[in-house]
Formats: C-alpha cells, structure tokens, sequence
C-alpha cells in the first residue's frame, strides 16, 4: 500500500514557459525508456520477486522514488505550457512566425485533451503502454534490463539537458542526472552481489548449458562483409562468463537444408500444386 | 544490401506437429524480445553506428545472423502447424475434449489469417512493434539494451524448452540457446572493451557529471518499509565507476514544495475559482 | 443496414484554408473522445442492448448521426488542406519562416498518404483504435460513459472553437457545441429514466450489495497529506445510492500482511534461495 | 512523493491455484478499465489539478489507494499461478485433457515473460497503455469519466466474481466490489458538490453555450427506424441541465449540401478529371 | 447523413451457440483485413474523393453497406454467446474437460468486457486501429487495396466457413462469401475502367516517369540463391504497363559506397573517436 | 541465412541536411507501406509459401532486396538530420524564427531517442507494427496486397519527390520510383502467371463459388444516394472473372428481420426487463 506527501522530491520552477520543451519532456514521462516504464517496471519487478530481503526490499524503494519523478516531470510540463497560445487565429500566425512556429511545434494534444497538463505518452504523441517492461522473476535479467533503462534514461536527459538553458529546467535535469548516475551505479553493483550471493551468473540463466549446442556456444559468424569484426576481444580467448571460448567463424557456412513450409492443408486454401484441380472444379460446378 | 540462402543456419524439424506449441513459439518470434526485435535493434544500431571498424563490423555480423533465426523459427512454427485441425465443428469438439482442448488453445490467427504459418505476433497475438528496439548512436548504452536483450531471449528460450520434449523441437532450442549464450558474452566483452578502449564508462553517457547535482548522485532513498534494503553493497561504499560514493538516507524527506499547476487559462476551461462567475454569465447570457 | 445521402448533416465551408487546424481537427476525428469513438461506441452499444424499446432505439438513432459527424468533419480537413504546401523546398523555408512553420506544424500524413485527406488518427497521427468504446450490456455503465464522451467531447470542441476565428470552422463548432450540449442532456436523462424505470440503480450493477465487504463500501481513505479531502460531503453522511454511509479515516492502515508472491517454478527460473546451486551445478555439468 | 509500506491494503489468498482464472483476474489489472487505468487516470488529474483544497486532495486521496490495488491484483495473480504446468508435453496433453485444456487457455506470457506473474495487459494479452486515461483539467469532465469508470470496473469485478468460487479470491473480490461502490458514491457527491460549488453546471464545460446553434441544442434526430425512441424522457420537455428544451426530429433532412472535397494539387497525384493528360504524358516523355 | 433500419442486411441465426466460434468470428469484425477495415477504407475513400460521378457514388455504395456487415457480424457473436459458462468454478472444471476446453478457448472479454457481445477486436482480442486503412485520394492505388481486401477477406471467410457445420452460420457465410465475390469483380472491373477513362495506367501514379532512373525501372535483382526465380514472365519482355521491358539481373552488385552515418554531435554523446576525451574531462573535472 | 555487404544498394547524398525532411522520410521506413512494410511482408510470404520454384524464388529475391531499402532509407536519414540544432534556448528561439520552424517541424525522438539517426515509425513518429503485413499462403490474395502496397509506396514516394530539391535526395528517390515501377510490374506479371498457370483465378480463393449464395454474388446495391454509382461496367454484364453477371440494385431491401441480441445471461448484470426485481433484492437484501 502507498502514500502519498504534496511535496514534490525536488523542487524547481521553470524561468519562464516553453511550449516546444514542454513537449520534448514527454519523452521523459511516457516514452519507452521514461519514468513511467522504470516506475512500473521496478513495481512489477517488486511484487514478482520470489526472494525475500535485500533485493526486494531495495527494488521497492527504487520503485517507490520512480512514481514521484513521473510526478515531478508532469508538475514541470504544466508549468512550462503556462500561458501558451490556446486563442490564435490564422491571421496572428501570419503576422508572427515565432508564434507561427511555437504553435507548430506544440504537442497538439497538452492544449485540447489536457488543457495545459501533461499526456501519458512520449515526444511525439504515441501513448505509453505495459509492454515497454518486464518483470521475469529472474534477478540478473531484470537487472540487466533496469541498467539498460537507467543508462537509455540518463543519456536522454544529457541530450535533453542541451537543448534547453532555462535555469529552472535544468536545475531539475541536474537533479534527475544524479538519479540515473546512482541508479545506473546501484544496478551494477547489484549485479555484482547477484554472482557473490551465487544466485545467477553472468550468462543468463545459468541454467541448461549442459543441453545447449556447445559447439555453437562461443563463435561469433562473419556475416557482413567489414573487415574488422574479428578484432575485438570477442573474437577468440575465454568469454566473461568464465565458462566459454570465444571464436570468429570467418567463413561461415548454413548449416540446415533449404526451409520449407510442410505440405497446406486444402481446406486453408494456399497456393500449391496439390490444389491444381481446384479453379477447373469450381468453374464446373457452376457451370 | 544483403544476399539469401534458401539454406536455414541450423537443421531441425520437429518429430510431430504442435499447434498450441506453435502458438507459444510466436513469443521468440515477435514478443517483445524476441528475435524481430534483436534483428531490427541491431541492424539500426549499426546503420546509426558513428564510428567504423570493429564495433560496427560486429554488430552488422550478428544483425545479419538474427534475420535468420526468424527464418528459422517461422518454418519451425510453419511446421508445427502441420495437420492443425482446419476443419471441425461444434459436434467434433464436444466428443474429443482433447481435441477441444488443443483448437481452445491454438493462436486462432495462425489458421485464418496466415494459412498454418507464422505471424509476426507474440505468443498473445499482439504485434510486434517498432518501439521494443532502440539504437541511440550510444554504444555502451545499446550494448547494455543489447545484453538484457540477449539475457531475456535466453531465459524465454529456455522456459520454452522445458515446455516441450519433442526431440526436433529441442534441437532447434539448443542451438538457439548457444546463440544466446555466446551473444551475451560477445556484448559483455564489448563493454569491457568499449570501456578500455575509453569510449565510454560504465555510467552512460560518460558526460555532465560536473552538471549533475552531486550530493544525490549517491544516495539511495528508503521510501518502502521493508528493512532490508541497506544491507547490499549499494548502500555504502564506492559506486561501480569508482567516482562515487553509495549512500543509504534511512529518513529521506522531500526536498521540493508542494506539487502546483500554474494558473488555468480561462478558454481551456479548467476548474478553477478563477473561472467561477462563468455558469452565472452563461446562464445569464442565454436567458 | 444503413442508408446515406451525400448532403452533409450540416453545411459549413471555411473562409480559407489552414493547415495547422486541418491537423487539430483530427482530434475531434479520431482522438480517444472523438467522433469515431462515438459512433462506434453507440453502435456497439446498440447491437448488443439486450431489451427492445425506447433505449435501444434512442442509441441507434444517436449512433447514426455520429456517423454523419466524422463525415463532416472529414470534409472539412480535406477543405481546411486545400492548397497546402505541397512542393516546397528547403531554399524556401529558409526565406519563409511563415511558410517553414506551416510546413513544421502540420500533420505529414494528411499530404504523404491521404494526399490532402483526413486520416483515422487523432491530433498526434496516433490512429484510432476499438479499446476507446464500450459496450457492456449494461445500460447505466454505458450510459455514464456515454455522457462523459460527450462531455469530454464538448470540451475539446470548445477548446478548438477559440483557436479559430474563421467564421466558416466556427459554424460548424457550433452545431457541434449543439449535438454535445444536447446528448450529454439526453444522456444524463436517460439514466434518470433507468433509474425511475427501477432497471438500474445509481450505483452499477445494482447486484451483490449483500455480498460485498460492507464496512469497506462507505469509507474514503486519506493516504495523501492534503489536509482538506474531508471537507466534502463524500466525508459523510448519506452517499448518493440512499444505501451506504460515507466515513474519512484519517489514520489507515494497511489490513493486509505483507505481499508474498509463492516458491518459484524452479523450471522459470526465478531468482530464489532454493534455485543457489543452480549455477554450482552448471558449471561442473560442463567442465 | 510516495512512500510504500509492504503489506497489501487488503488481506486474502487463493484457497488453490487456477491458472484460467489468473488470466481472466489481468482485465482488472491492465484492461482499459482495469485498476491501472483508474491509478494513473486520478493522478493525473491530481497533478492536472488547478484548484488547490478539497477537490484536488480527494483525487490524490483514491489514486494513491488505487496504485495499492494494482499491487494487490498482482500479488493475486502470482499466487494463482503457483504450480501452474510449466513442463509439459505434447505426450502429457494427449492423456489428460483436463491438462490440456489448462494449458490452452492459460496467458502463456505469465509462464514464458514473466515466469509466473503478471503481467501489465489485459485478459488477452492487450498491454494497458496511456491513451485510456484523461485529465483533462475541468473536474466536472473528469468526474463523469471518473464514475464511468469506477461503474465498468465494479461490472467487470462483479461478472469476476461469479467466475469463482474460490473464497479467498472472492474475499479480496469483496474488497474490490466495496471499494467500487463507495468510489463511485464518492464521484457522484462530488458532481453534485461541483454544482452546489458553481463551478459546474450539468453539461460540460458550461461555456459558449451562447456561441452554440441553439436551435440544435435540444433536438434528437430520429434516423435509425426504431418506433420506440420518443418515448422517453429526451422526447421533449426540460433538458437536465434546465437550460434547454427536449424536441424529437420525427422526419430530420440533412441541412448541408452535397460532401465535395476540394480540386486536389496535381502533385498529389489524386485521381481527377484535371489529371486526365497527366498519363498521355508520361508515355510521351517516355517514348 | 446516414440512416438505419432495423432490420439486418441478410437473416441467419445459428442452429446452436458456440463460443469458440463467436472468438473466432472477431476476425472478420475487427481484424486488419475484417468488414470494419472495409466500412472506413471505403468510407473514407468516398469522403477523400476528387472526382463526382461514378466513381464516388459506387465507393459511397458499398462503404454503405458495410456497416450493415459490421452489424451482422456482431450481432451473430452475441448469438453464437447465448448461455456462453458465464458462472464455472474451477471444481467444475476439473470434472468437464470439454467445459474447461470451452472456457479455455473463448475470449475471456466478450464476456467480462462485453457481456456477451461482441468487441472491436481480432479474433486474438487485439483492437482494430485505423492504421488499416488507406484513402490516399488516387482511385488506382486505392482500388489495388480494395481488391487485396476483398481478397484476403473471402479468403478468410472461406476458412471460417470449414471450421463451423453450423446451417445457420455457415447461411451467413455463404452471403459474406458471395459479397466479397462481387466486390472483387467489381473493384477489378473498376480498375480495368479508370484505364479506359485515361484516369490512370496500371502502375501507380502514372507520373514521374521521365524523372525515375529507366535503368533500374525493369530489372529483378537475383538476391536469394533460389535458382527458379528468372523463370516467370517476369523476368523479361515487356512489362503488363507496355511502358518498360523486364530483365533478370543474375549477378547483381551494390551500386552504392559503404554505408556511414556522418560525424556524430558531440552533445548527442554518441559514441565516436573524436568524443574520445570526454571521459577523462569529466573524471578531471569531479576530482 | 543471411549475407550483408556494407555497400548500400544504391549511392546518394544529400547536399546538404534538411530536419524537416528528416521527419518525413520516416514514413517511407517505418509508415503502414513503407519498405519496412514490404520487407517484413515479402520475407513472411517466402517462408510460408507452400510451393517450391519460381513463386518462392522471386518473393526471396525481393524481399532481400527490400531489407537493402530500409537501410538506405535509414542512412539517408542519418545524413539529412547532420547538424541538426541540439543545443537550443528559448531565446535563440526568439530570435531566429526559421530556427524555431526547423525545431518545431522536426520528430523530437530522431535527436532525443536516436542521437541523429532513423526511428522504426512513420511520419508521425508511430512505431512500425506486425499487423502491417500479411502473408496469406495464397499467393493471388498476397501478390494483390503487393501490388497495392507498392503502388501506395511509390504514390508516397512520388510525392515525398515534389517535396524537396535536393539533387542528392532526388537521386534516391529516382531509385526508389524506378524499383517501386518494377516491382509493380512484376507482381501485376506474377499475377497473370497464377492465372496461366492455373494456381488462382481472379476472384481469390478460387473455391467455394458453389457454396456462396450465388443470388448475390454479382448485385451491387445502391445504398447511398449518389445518381451515377450505375454508370460503370460494375453495373452489368459479365465480371472480371468470367463467372459472374453484374447487376445494379436501385432500390434494395433489407433481406433479413429485425437484428436482435439474445437474452441475457442475468449473471452478467445486462439491463433487461427480466433483471428488473434486482435492484429492490440488492436493498432488501441490505436493509
């Protein structure tokens, strides 16, 4: 169960309104790699781990401090669209081609649908939505995922960061900068204790090596024609995991027969030889 | 540009048809991780890719070989559909519960809209989408997306595998989880790589730490009950990229004020005292 | 079965072209509150109205206006696009800054793909979809959706009526202003009728009241630190079904014991104590 | 900001396993009218909310008691899936049809996405996404939306409800049902305070209606052939919001003139009369 | 303007319920290539047209009429779900396996969702969006969609119409089959007459010849090692335009250099040699 | 399997970047008939055709081709967004009103999710989805959807050519137009070969002619009240297929009674006369 405080984590107001940014921060809030998807991920991560203790009671308070960044950012984009042409006309657009401009770049919808609040979707209007997370039960891939959405998260921020020099504005993306850099920090570590604590490798899952293909699990296939992919430390030595060799198959070679689709079923109507017959019986039959 | 052999990279048909099974596979081939999405994530990384030489060149090698394993996995579905039943009626269901059984639980697509072949659905039917991939011309970020990616498809991949004992179908599965297992160390050592070679550190972007708000770069905040969370080495200590330090606020308080919305504009309509003489004037006015 | 007459319910040409508000106007077309959304939701709710009589024939004869609605507003982005920039060139954008944000803001696929149309998509270009309608069976829960479409309707009309001034889009607007104001009347009178013709009460579905935990029906729980969620009259007294007393709990607390989710599968392969020699076992299967 | 506490809102646990109905349990979690829908539809509109007092701690009050509901559903679902077939065979289904049947209308992404927990979609599989929420910034518009939805939720929990007869599933049901009713009752007074407050009449938003074609703002058009449809109250008479007059269209007759879209710009290709020597053309040019 | 008359397009009833069948059905409501996606495509192809006359009015024809379809279609779901289990246990289930196959296999919405009517979903529940839709103002290139349409839809009607013996299902089929047998004659007989009127050639648009490079305006590229691919008509003569000549390339090679994305910008972090320093300036600047 | 070669199939750069452009471009990758679109289409229809030789051989030529248009689409992309403004202020904003144009009119996500490189959506930013493609097993039904999707796809890029003059772009799109022309004719051939060779007549599928209601397998009805739907050759004589006589219906009758759903099922709370007693049971019950 939660609670809730009025008061923001961080505070910051904007210098003064913005309509474009004010838009571009959705990507912050509904996009794929947002606030909402590590605030849901995390949750979901929370309520399906099988593992009392140190990791699930720090994937809650991860989770928990999510939900008021969505809060956060969706504060600030309903203070930057304060004021934002909601009464111009085709004549005032002819006069001034910066309000021209700012009108054409507003996400359309923060004025009609949310009058002058922020949308549950991303930069360019597509709705967040529950596939963007996952919560697999299996620790190191989850965790892996979540240094994934920290990293993906803070990089938009940095890009986010530049584009604006509102100093409000950025007070609050330095703030959320910091967030990503501990979170990205913590995930990793966290990743560490998993292999310490003997709970997963680094492969993931550790499990079933002994029924996979093993001489297919090292080598790297050449299959593009650059010349340079056999020189990295993937191309030959043991691998991170400690268990593999790694190989460059420089001219790799199919391994399996032509595909091929079995032979249709008449009644699904593909197109094949078997079903030859089947115009000319038609055509009699109606004639 | 790319070139095609009818030869499938591994050989493997299954030892009898599976309808519901068929339907299961559709997670490999269009969930959310499955292999359309590492086909599509790393051909973008590697046409959005800023720099030539090895990093590029291997990540065109293993886009190139994931566009296969779509190949592989759509014949493999295609086979497994042989024979579903196209052809049954309400009568033949009601006297062989097994047969009702298998038809309830069948990916009903795969017979009307496919023919007995494969969808570019996951294991629900929902289509795969352009969203579930990212190349953001960051390659340690990628790299980590790239790692969970290959983690996740292992862990479905090998749930998938106990679900199952046909010894065709496990074939397939145990080179596919070879492949997994090898391109999660290819990435892995990439990182590393990517890290000696100071592209990048582990925290992503490597930029703006001077920006950020230092004293929240380490903390984490205890916003759940559970009593746990400060017992992993997340909670004190240096952080992973050895530029800061942990830190675990057993009381964290809100630092902001309270959460306001700015001031409505009268012609959006919000609810607000501001606006309130506005039934009296409508009334008024119509009257 | 349906019949149409190619006269538009109500005529209405702009003064001048606009492609910015032919991009707007899609809300109204295929946003979430839009008239596709309508028009569908009525007639789903038509076709699957389980009594004869005066409601089903009030929601067919509404549905089938809705129709005519996208019709005309259809019509009028097609007119709204006439003459937009079509054949424009980076050399003239860059000495048009009028003509540069015109380009800017308008809906690219209203000229790619429909060629100066309309499409089915709302102000973003995100196309509309059938998890926008309902239609339950049950009259009062559609119903209440009924007036909060169209209420949610109106007020995005009354939005774009003040982003206009062309006097041609503003006729329109206000017969569309008409139809909402008058169907969310017709709505809000039809549930009174539900209700007086005993089908219905105002809580819905009127079942299993003898069921549902009792001392937990009446009871608002403040669990956010706003100090004046009790000043309404939702804090007590009587609530609106005349069946269930209303109470603010100032101090909740959870009822519940702390959530668990069960052992893990050891075969999916979560994370958990049981599964610490997993990886132990691995390791010596393989070397 | 939130904080969270690790016991559920409400106590109860499964008697047994059922993994159909663990399928059928995600429509109240992700379905569009499902528990996360109501979460982040009231906060929101918390967020959104441009009057400070009673109102907007009321919204923030029920949506952070419904993010608890999530979880509770959650942890629900978890523990159906306890012991769900997670190794099967094609063998196993041919013996036992009951197995069979499980197996086929399980969510086969609880077992191979989340290994046995849920997921954030709906009873086929549909993820929940952000276009199913509205805050809109009017209250009176978000509160009809408000009970609407609280009415479709209670319906579906209720039809829920009659699915089972698991009595802990149905204790936690019970929960669910109260919690839906006194909510709805909660919307209810509200619009009714809305109104006693002024700053709402009935019909939403209480403005333009002197701009509005008021000879259109009272009438139904009779076009679906029904006999029954004036027999209602909305045949005629004070509308609701006793502002407007009920009058029923017995032989409505479109006022607009025929639908024409405007002469299309040759560069778009449309096909029309003035085109006509566009192909005689592009064969000279050619030849 | 649209009008409704009660009465069904063609009368058929089921001889007995079947749920299965009533999920099945979806399909052709609301799947991509179902009647809902013909009712907008034509629709708005009506709506977008360019040129009065025959054209428009036979468009605006059969968009008519298949409302009426969507209309049958669901009204026939709501009958296949009559006394569909809406009240099981999971005790009951254990005893009937045909009952848990039943309960398996239905589309768990229409009933908790719909009450037993139909949705605007596929037959796997996915919504229909109107991203299905094409009306891109060029009557050729909308009529080739016309005719895949029709096409696709009596394909799929043909299936479904093995897997019932329903004599009143199958009735209403054998109309559906029908209409869409006609419909495709038409839409090729309207193809073959925009050619006659000169409107436009076979291949779409009939502009830009001159501008296209001729060289590559014939040619197949031998791209997959299939060695029967030069053995159509396809591979030379002339083409069915009469404007270009077919040729088979054997050994094709890319024309084009090595494919490179330009230098990165440095504040977009993506990774580069040239951001090299980035690192140590930010580890320098923090310590 | 699979082979790259770095070359792109075709050579062209643009003169200089254009953001704006950018943004349109997405449409011919990631838009509903776009080249991802008819790569994912032409792969899935190669691998489930059921006939070896010159059908399949062709349909893998081609789609492998198609995945070297998506690339060169994504590196064009790429080169369009160089230097696109990523450090941008309001106040520059102000200032510059073609800058605030360029800024406004550009996909946000191309600079804050992909660092200056392509996305998988249209236009709109809409991610690219699975449902877009169709692949039938018969082959007449697919090679009409490819038909229509490369006449949609050239349509898109022929106006995507009046849209820029940029000598490098247009030197792409030269290509584009060319291969669009081809693979236009070559379906349209592939077609006609079905025919020769005896696979599929016109009207798809060739079966069940005799099992449709034959009645109405050739009437158009005139539902909409266009004068000159009756003008064409779709108005009488034989049809396309050579089996069928059209005819005109002038004036149609509904053939079937009054659409009706059934009765409900009480536990599913549908409004009906026969659920009339609960409400007064539910207070009974409670009082």
């Amino acid at each position: 169960m939660f609670f809730h405080t009025s008061r923001l984590q961080f505070e910051s107001k904007p210098a003064r309104p913005d309509a474009h940014y004010a838009r571009k921060l959705q990507e912050l809030i509904g996009g794929a790699w947002g606030e909402m998807t590590v605030t849901m991920q995390y949750l979901f991560q929370g309520w399906n781990c099988r593992m009392e203790g140190k990791y699930k009671d720090l994937i809650m308070d991860v989770a928990t401090e999510e939900i008021g960044h969505v809060e956060m950012l969706s504060t600030m984009v309903a203070r930057l669209l304060e004021g934002a042409p909601s009464e111009t006309t085709a004549e005032m657009v002819d006069k001034d081609p910066v309000l021209a401009a700012v009108i054409g770049g507003m996400d359309p919808q923060q004025a009609i649908v949310s009058g002058g609040g922020a949308t549950l979707s991303d930069s360019n209007g597509v709705p967040w939505n529950g596939r963007y997370i996952v919560a697999s039960g299996n620790l190191m891939a989850d965790f892996r995922v979540n240094v994934a959405a920290e990293a993906q998260g803070r990089l938009q921020t940095a890009r986010l960061y530049n584009m604006t020099d509102d100093p409000g504005v950025r007070d609050m993306l330095k703030f959320n900068l910091a967030r990503d850099t501990v979170h990205q920090n913590m995930w990793l570590a966290a990743i560490e204790e998993l292999q310490e604590d003997g709970l997963e490798g680094p492969v993931v899952p550790s499990a079933l090596f002994d029924e996979e293909h093993q001489q297919h699990a090292g080598s790297i296939w050449h299959l593009s024609d650059g010349a340079h992919g056999a020189e990295g430390r993937w191309a030959n030595g043991t691998a991170p995991d400690g268990m593999h060799e790694f190989e460059y198959l420089m001219k790799p070679e199919a391994l399996g027969e032509k595909g091929t689709a079995p032979k249709p079923d008449p009644l699904l109507y593909a197109t094949s030889p078997e079903n030859l017959g089947m115009i000319e019986n038609a055509i009699k039959k109606l004639t």
